[in-house]
């Protein structure tokens, strides 16, 4: 069967393989047909030989790791044929932690973790996959065109999910959202905090394209410019650009009480100039929480397949901003102007 | 009566007024005899006139917000005469907001709050002192001679009570603690922590001094140097000491999952040159907290007056360095090498 593999740590070794072994029954006890992957920064990183792990005993690793696919068979009984299916990506293998232990392998505290089309787990780039029941999220049949999103919509169901559950430390409604970057972790941000009830506003670089439009579509406010320069101090902010001018922005600009979540991931070793002092003085004085979030686990995918079955799937589409056939795989992997998010497609 | 007076704004105006007003009955239902006062680092600023404002109608402001009091009459019979009282120092008046509505005045998110000795309330330096029931923390009489370490413990059980529930994210049970600064602050944090069975690592500049023993007394490692050269990582960090690099440097320390508390208010203005990306990166894929701290609530002063009943009294009074007659009190607001809480007593 077809399959987009990387030698990981070998820049520019993308390929497609056309006789890739089927996915062995140890895999999982679901067999899947796939029907697209969408591609993020983690697989440029890949790509680049930045990142990345093969499996035990092989140098090539299947890429891909948003999933949408349809369940071939499952003897399990968990799902059924015909059903849509995506895969979460960590397992808490080989050696789980203490969270890990509690299905908590977001929270991983030892990195022992692997991680489908990452870390030394097949990737789901490929024609048929399986997967463990427990691993498994079935999503609603309206998300034919668009579950692949589910893998992004994980990561902001976890970000929101700490939001509220640091929120419980003190008496507090908030009432305002600011997401830095319209990306699609940002825009799927803004999708959850409108359908939180929150005031939502959207910082991008971008003037035109179809970001404008997008944040409107959610009655939400879309902004250019710095944040310093927004008229606003927001109770909760996401910041999913990872650049670290607007890390250390978004950090001092919420309100009193406010909440910072940072979802970007930067590259290190840029040095800034930046009065530390009057940080650490802001975040005392106000009370502000700044966490960081990574990955999704269980629950957390459960919520992002709720979060999206609300959501107008239309309006989700329109995130989808290129579809490119398995044969073009080329073509998928090179980023476009008005990118959102690009999706591989295998089957439909 | 006697008083200890500045005008807000002026540098070096501090005094003792001999004939200051007795406490008008406005102030607060029950009448309380001064005991002692503690100094720390908000009152130098004000003497030096960076900080603090009078009450309205008024050019001074008696200052001392860390307090401990006999009380002389109490005719809401909450507490009795001779009951040991400290006065809680942050009043939610005259604009509450929503948070102080509910009594969380540490979370004031309007700023519109008064502060006995520091914003527009009369400070505690004063022979004698009114305060209303809701505002008095009765304390053990075991700790006539510490209890004005109760307001540094609140702000101290403030940090630990939003760390504690801040941790609810997650399954999760922390182990290690790491205190940055040796001071009051610091050092109540770390006797906080032990009584949680926390293993306890307390870093500070001083290689000599009474901070060593009293860190080992707690059964915690005393370490110098810097926060980097530490061999291990904290679950929890409190940082004490408001110094801008230091404050940096245990934001990107914790461990994984951790939760990293500042409480030390520094001065801005201070550029630093740091890799704000790895900072980033660091704080999202370790899913890290960092959260500021300020003040503290009745709840807080509550658990601290407990914190404080269940250490040892002698623990605490070598806390407190230097102990200087209300007569002398120039002395007690001269800063002195080994100081670490300096005491101006009324009465005994």
């Amino acid at each position: 069967m077809r399959a987009i593999t990387v030698a990981p740590g070998v820049a520019d070794s993308l390929r497609l393989d056309e006789a890739w072994p089927e996915p062995h029954p140890e895999e999982g006890a679901i067999l899947v047909e796939a029907l697209a992957v969408g591609i993020c920064g983690t697989d440029h990183e890949i790509i680049a030989g930045e990142f990345g792990e093969a499996p035990p005993d092989t140098d090539r690793l299947v890429i891909g790791h948003e999933s949408l696919g349809r369940v071939l068979e499952d003897p399990t009984g968990s799902l059924h044929p015909g059903d849509l299916v995506a895969g979460i990506v960590r397992r808490p293998d080989p050696v789980p932690c203490a969270n890990c232990a509690v299905d908590e392998w977001d929270m991983c505290r030892n990195g022992q973790y692997t991680e489908h089309g990452i870390k030394a787990l097949s990737g789901f780039a490929r024609e048929r996959w399986r997967i463990p029941p427990k691993f498994a999220i079935g999503l609603d049949p309206d998300l034919a065109h668009v579950g692949m999103l589910l893998e992004p919509a994980s990561v902001v169901a976890k970000a929101w999910d700490h939001i509220d559950r640091i929120s419980r430390r003190a008496e507090w409604q908030p009432q305002t959202a600011l997401v830095a970057g319209a990306g699609p972790i940002g825009l799927l941000a803004a999708l959850l905090a409108s359908q939180r009830g929150l005031t939502v506003h959207v910082l991008d670089r971008a003037p035109t394209g179809p970001k404008p439009a997008l944040v409107a579509a959610l009655g939400a406010t879309y902004h250019t410019g710095t944040v310093n320069e927004l008229d606003f101090e927001p109770d909760i902010a996401l910041e999913c650009t990872g650049a670290p001018s607007v890390v250390l922005e978004v950090m001092c600009k919420a309100a009193p009480v406010g909440i910072v979540c940072l979802t970007g991931v930067s590259s290190g070793g840029r040095i800034i100039n930046f009065d530390a002092g009057a940080l650490n003085r802001t975040l005392v004085l106000e009370n502000h929480v700044v966490f960081g979030s990574v990955n999704a686990n269980r629950r957390h995918w459960k919520l992002a397949a709720e979060a999206l079955g609300r959501a107008d799937p239309s309006w989700l589409g329109s995130l989808v901003t290129r579809r490119i056939p398995v044969e073009a795989y080329a073509e998928a992997y090179r980023p476009g102007p008005d990118d959102i998010k690009v999706v591989l497609e295998f089957a439909r």
